[in-house]
């Protein structure tokens, strides 16, 4: 069979398309590690741009401003939170059980570059919009953690314990890798996760 | 029996020296708070001096520049904690016991003005030198923290924990207020710190 169109110098639409989300991509990740390696402020897109050896217009046209980066890389960090969220809440099992295999994800997540970003922002540098959603947006996962405690508290398969502070408690503990794991280090963040999770869920005291 | 000397309209020696050491309290004071509630980029030392009615060269004259006003309150918040390191390091009782006592203190500590900065200064805004300080410091504290637990699993109050994991939970635990805790809340740090250190000594499984 013979081809009847030889092959085109034009890449198609979808080819168009799917460049243009892998340079995206390319750009938002290297937006985020040197907001979390540098800090925000101390970031500046000409230098994430000069990382990538493009200029930054292209960042503007990819992504917009140096907060609109930041809320995108955030926004990322939140919608995994999220689907991590909404698992839990549809897993079957213990409130222990869940609340654990969610805690070992929110971990996870919180030593990936995204969720790194959601721990490390603080909401002084967004605007009063940016902020507001930043907040109610964490405020539903710290929901998610509440309902999971409770139920637990419920079913019998977690102690009688005071469920903002716990939440709160447990928070700290799992979002504190973020400031300080070690991408390079000898354990994976899986492994730094149950290490974690075991502390928080079995507590110091022997059984 | 008759006053040979007369009221001085000079002040003595001692008073000019409590005198200074109040203003440079008062401006170390209105510093710390300023880099807590703004971030320490986001904070100008104008800013600071217009809070006390004061004009910056005072705040030079009293505590040097910028970062030496937050090396300073770093340090404050670094020797409460030591104090009470020390305290735990001498104090009887089960390894448990003295480190229930100590979490409770350091959470504590973690809500001051001072403590909150040790927790909300990131490494980045200091100095080669004084970061490397900075950690050694924190890495003190830390090494205190891990005594404890080991001491504790040696005598059996504690359980057999992977002594590393439990500090870095037991640390994230409890540095996290100096993220969310409201000083104007209706818990004292005293009651808020009794509660997060009762869910991470006693864990969420039931006993």
């Amino acid at each position: 069979m013979t081809k009847l169109v030889a092959a085109s110098p034009f890449r198609t639409r979808e080819e168009r398309e799917r460049e243009r989300e892998e340079k995206r991509e390319a750009v938002l990740l290297a937006a985020v590690r040197m907001f979390n390696a540098r800090g925000y402020h101390a970031t500046s897109l000409d230098d994430v741009a000069a990382s990538l050896g493009i200029s930054k217009p292209t960042i503007y046209h990819y992504l917009g401003n140096k907060e609109q980066v930041l809320v995108e890389c955030v926004n990322r960090g939140l919608a995994m939170l999220r689907t991590a969220a909404d698992e839990a809440a549809d897993a079957s099992g213990t409130g222990f059980d869940r609340l654990r295999a969610f805690l070992c994800r929110y971990a996870q997540i919180n030593m990936d570059d995204f969720g790194r970003c959601v721990i490390l922002t603080n909401d002084e540098v967004l605007s009063m919009d940016s902020a507001t959603r930043f907040r109610a947006r964490k405020r539903e996962i710290d929901a998610v953690v509440r309902a999971l405690i409770a139920e637990g508290i419920a079913d019998g398969s977690i102690a009688p314990v005071d469920v903002r502070f716990a939440s709160f408690a447990l928070a700290g503990a799992l979002n504190w890798p973020a400031r300080w794991h070690d991408p390079d280090g000898t354990l994976t963040p899986e492994q730094v996760a149950e290490k974690l999770v075991d502390v928080v869920m079995n507590g110091m005291a022997p059984r």
